[in-house]
């Protein structure tokens, strides 16, 4: 049907099956909504023409290598492989190879992926961090996106969690189960996670007409944690709270519901409460954050908590990198949503 | 001092500061034992020449695109990504990048990504995998080795962690200890790891003229089994478990020590005993297996357990590909030791 004496190119496939290279990209990739004929067809077109995308014969016409550096200070982290993972998905959706490289939080280490991904000609680096907490930016002239971790230079394009987001989520969905007397247990204190957090409880409850139950109380991302703050929130508020759970049932608790900064403060609270013989939700409900599936499903109960979408923020990252590569860069911090998972302890 | 008028090569700056390419290699990327004054004196050279490793002109010289593939079919879990950074780790101390590609179980995701790996001319791949399950090989004349799920075709290269190693470490412990009577709770049955762990505990109290205290049970890799498993065997073994401490202390448990398939199992048995106040590891010493820092730790009491050293098996797995690109291919299936983590649970 089609005898090419040139390289087969994406563009000859979106032509023999009649759509844009666009959606050439997404049928071979399994990615975006296509009708499933739509695809078949194009797939039939691609393997019907032996397209095989070739970065080197692009590489030349385009003076781009269709690759993208990943560079990551903490690829162990549970919070940077799902951000690299969207990104890489993106990425491949849009023919580009990413190429992965940790730090390990050693800067010489970071110089030299920097160097390498030069080397290489990247069309562009995605920087991922540990926190959220503010990152000094990179110094080249390569297209940069920061994902997860911010870049302190506010003219740079950064995709960050929208933590005030999740947590109005939070105290929204508490407040519809007709929770009132609200507590607040927090993560590391000065961390930037930790104060939108607890900021958040607090203005969005201002907004209805409401305080916490308690002043926040902030320590470590542990179990140990949320065990131990239990008791200090419980004697804070003047709660008795030992002997067998007929006892406590009595008892004016002082707090009807406790957010915490994480599944793991959430899931050492639920134990803590458990363990005092005080029913979870029936007498407190109890939210996570993170949706680390390990923590939030072992839990006993089952924790709501809020997912943040990590692999939507590396997709975003991957996004707003493409455009700057296409000479569309973007500026400061966008912010991306979280998602509400409601489970048995609210 | 020298005046080159071709790209620098890293011969050059082993010519400068008097050492081997391999170690400027080593020093350039902190890698390897060298004393700092030698890293120095070559970080000094490399500066002084402008040396940046430029994967295209060795490409031109070579015909290799100092480039891996590593393919993941799990890039999200917990086993395929510290393999991953090992592989990454070591190959970037050979200087050749790591381009990531995950297929999320997907064959025509998986197609696509070694399509791409041909585009672009890898050296090898390294194929990573969700369990120690064998899997079929890839079909390409690329080297490939396979890290963590062996190939099926035992001419093929595959690195894979000792799991009986790991178990004879676990029974060898627990004997030191002086535990005679000692029970096993796997996770899934039928699971190549399942089955070597539980299989390992029984030949090596055979060896030692001992038997199982119970028949080893099967579940699943989760807490809940491990707290369900708990009940099972302590009613198996015909033991009253009701009532406060005090009253079990009196009893004749018929079992001294509990193996887990893993830390996640391990951790449900120590709740499930502390719930019936039977002291761990007073009375049975409890182990777990992976050492999952966030499991293992936040057990009650925390778990002595094996480390799988993933990352030194995906280090392994990039220095077998490495010999396979030199013309010096590796076949059949290399196990790779544990590490015992002796902790507070026995």
């Amino acid at each position: 049907m089609t005898n090419l004496q040139r390289p087969v190119r994406i563009t000859d496939v979106a032509a023999l099956a009649g759509v844009s290279p666009g959606t050439v990209s997404k049928a071979l990739n399994n990615t975006g909504s296509l009708k499933e004929s739509t695809r078949q067809r194009i797939k039939a077109a691609a393997e019907q023409l032996g397209f095989v995308p070739d970065p080197d014969a692009r590489w030349l016409a385009a003076r781009r290598s269709y690759t993208v550096g990943l560079l990551s200070v903490d690829a162990a982290g549970r919070f940077s492989i799902p951000v690299m993972l969207g990104a890489e998905n993106a990425l491949a959706a849009g023919e580009m190879s990413a190429l992965m490289a940790t730090t390990r939080y050693d800067p010489v280490r970071e110089a030299y992926h920097l160097k390498t991904f030069r080397a290489r000609r990247v069309d562009g680096i995605i920087v991922t961090g540990r926190t959220t907490d503010p990152r000094p930016p990179i110094r080249t002239d390569i297209p940069v996106v920061y994902a997860f971790a911010p870049s302190t230079d506010t003219s740079d394009a950064s995709v960050v969690p929208d933590d005030a987001d999740g947590m109005a989520k939070i105290i929204d969905h508490l407040l519809d189960r007709g929770r009132r007397r609200i507590a607040h247990i927090g993560g590391r204190p000065h961390k930037h996670a930790s104060e939108v957090r607890a900021d958040t409880a607090v203005s969005v409850l201002k907004e209805r007409g409401l305080t916490l139950a308690a002043p926040p109380l902030f320590g470590e991302w542990s179990e140990e944690w949320g065990r131990r703050a239990v008791d200090q929130l419980l004697a804070g508020l003047g709660a008795r709270t030992t002997g067998p759970d007929r006892r406590t049932d009595q008892d004016d608790l002082g707090v009807d519901a406790i957010t915490c900064g994480s599944d793991q403060i959430a899931r050492g609270v639920t134990d803590r409460l458990r363990e005092l013989g005080i029913g979870v939700p029936e007498r407190i409900a109890v939210t996570g954050f993170d949706n680390w599936e390990v923590m939030a499903l072992a839990s006993r109960p089952p924790l709501t908590t809020i997912d943040l979408l990590l692999e939507d923020l590396g997709r975003r990252a991957a996004e707003l990198l493409l455009d700057a590569i296409g000479g569309r860069p973007h500026h400061g911090i966008e912010l991306t949503p979280m998602e509400l998972v409601p489970r048995a302890s609210t």
